[in-house]
């Protein structure tokens, strides 16, 4: 299994996401703020992996300088990096809670660092329940299309949907994966497919415009997605794309499953109508790894995430167990 | 307007659409053979510029040896290359019928040069009926969705879905075109896109991923694409991606209009299943622009087309007027 975030005590190393699979080269953090950038930047991306690496950004700062002003200030600073990403302001409360009042700190960038360890080691831990229980839910589902990178990439280890796809491949369930290329930034086919590759997990390379005519031509049982964030009625925020996704499950009769770990669920979130949703730089658009696709000053829209209506999801899965319609989570 | 097929008497020019928007450059076609080749490898495209392509293709046999069997062996040979293209059978069929018995022939050349002139003339009015018909139907709708190119790049001229949308424009009723990118192939980005900006049409730029979300925002009116073959009961075959297109536009209940020429009608195909869906090389969907996207080896599915379910569509929309579901073509 890729190892993409490693901590090695007073600095970060982030597996570069961005030049994957024709580079294997890695970003070193030290700062809160050089932690942020790489966050913003994609070096790593995957809402459960932003929320460990933003972990061990506040370890840094408080390393750096252990005032709770300057930690205050790198709380600010990587909850601006990624603003659909629920995990990230899960893992820095979960810090800020673990060291609780400032008033009481005694060496606030240890106990920090064991905060961020722990939570690391708990996503691994929730992601292979998440596996588990999405395999039980799948029953007959052999031929899985997925969307985005949901992988060892995305979160600490193993994966949210990725998960459960290796949880059906150790069960001898798994025939086929078909994978999103998922344009603008092509997770899909620079990091799932290479990510199953090194598994040897069967997958396939498709357009995020062929899930109509896989689901048509009975060539897929089932779509199984992450999500950045779920509001309580269970809409579903997610890379752009997935929505559309959901549709055509619905149309075809499929199940369309959300997987994610309950830190992702956002409780105050009423709908998807109240998710922010970021937009990204025009460039990753009109060009694919830098080279242009299209004439020069063309106007484009980059929204990176898209909300899948409640009604579309057949099941959400949780490392607590399998959520079912209708979604009801506050 | 841009001309993109232009006939001069003992040879074809083609623009040549692979390299567009980066370069302006033709391809010469002496031959049947040299025609075929050109449609295949995608140096014209669209269902009604290939019709209009291999009507000249015939001419070009005729002129080179005049004898029925060679012009058989041409109608093979144009027929094979683009086995999705209804219009493609259409235009070898209208010249056949055109020319009569071959125990008739008099100057077959001149006489399918005749043919293939008025074939191309006749494409482009009905082009401008489809746009006024199309611009009849939506009423209200100003914000259009399109997918694929089908402007005067894929047609005689015009367009058909972008004809549409060229005359409400025309009638001062088009406020924003959002065009697909259109992977694998990137006819939206590399040709939509530039055509549009050709005749200062109000376009932007998206990923085929984004349409449910532009839906879900409120940021368009409605879905106006092309065909490449309508079967009797409506079941629509057009480049993949547009079939999910479909299903976000039926969930959003905002229209979905198809706008082709009466000779994408295939009365004979009865349903969508009948429809033969062409698979392309590997390399447009593991690579972009010749650059991998992927890991090397990796296995692709690129299906051309998609098929959309008639139950999908608002409207056909012909040269002959709007047809409305259910649609029975035989």
């Amino acid at each position: 299994m890729v190892e993409a975030i490693k901590w090695h005590g007073d600095h970060l190393e982030l597996l570069d996401q961005r030049v994957l699979p024709f580079e294997t080269s890695f970003v070193q953090c030290r700062t809160a703020q050089e932690t942020a950038d790489a966050i913003r930047n994609m070096v790593v991306r995957g809402a459960p992996a932003i929320g460990v690496t933003a972990s061990y950004g506040l370890v840094l700062a408080l390393q750096n300088d252990a005032s709770p002003q300057a930690f205050h200030a790198a709380c600010e600073v990587l909850a601006a990096s990624r603003p659909t990403a629920i995990n990230l302001f899960d893992a820095i409360d979960n810090t800020k809670e673990g060291l609780g009042n400032p008033a009481g700190w005694q060496n606030p960038a240890a106990e920090a660092e064991r905060i961020a360890v722990a939570y690391h080691q708990d996503d691994l831990a929730k992601n292979k329940a998440i596996g588990r229980h999405g395999a039980q839910f799948l029953a007959g589902q052999r031929r899985v299309l997925t969307h985005c990178n949901t992988g060892s990439l995305a979160t600490s280890g193993w994966g949210t949907a990725l998960g459960i796809i290796r949880q059906l491949n150790e069960e001898q369930r798994l025939t086929q994966v078909y994978a999103n290329e998922t344009r603008p930034f092509l997770q899909g086919a620079r990091l799932t497919v290479w990510e199953c590759q090194q598994d040897k997990l069967p997958v396939t390379l498709v357009t995020d415009g062929m899930g109509g005519h896989l689901m048509n031509a009975d060539m897929v049982d089932c779509v199984i997605v992450g999500a950045d964030r779920i509001a309580a009625n269970g809409d579903t925020a997610n890379k752009i794309g997935t929505s559309m996704l959901a549709m055509a499950a619905h149309f075809h009769g499929i199940p369309f499953v959300v997987a994610a770990p309950t830190t992702t669920i956002a409780t105050k979130t009423l709908t998807g109508k109240d998710i922010p949703i970021e937009e990204r730089p025009h460039d990753e658009v009109s060009h694919v790894r830098k080279n242009p696709i299209t004439a020069p000053n063309t106007a484009v829209f980059n929204p990176a995430f898209d909300v899948t209506p409640a009604a579309l999801i057949s099941a959400i899965v949780t490392e607590d167990g399998i959520f079912h319609p209708p979604f009801k989570f506050n």
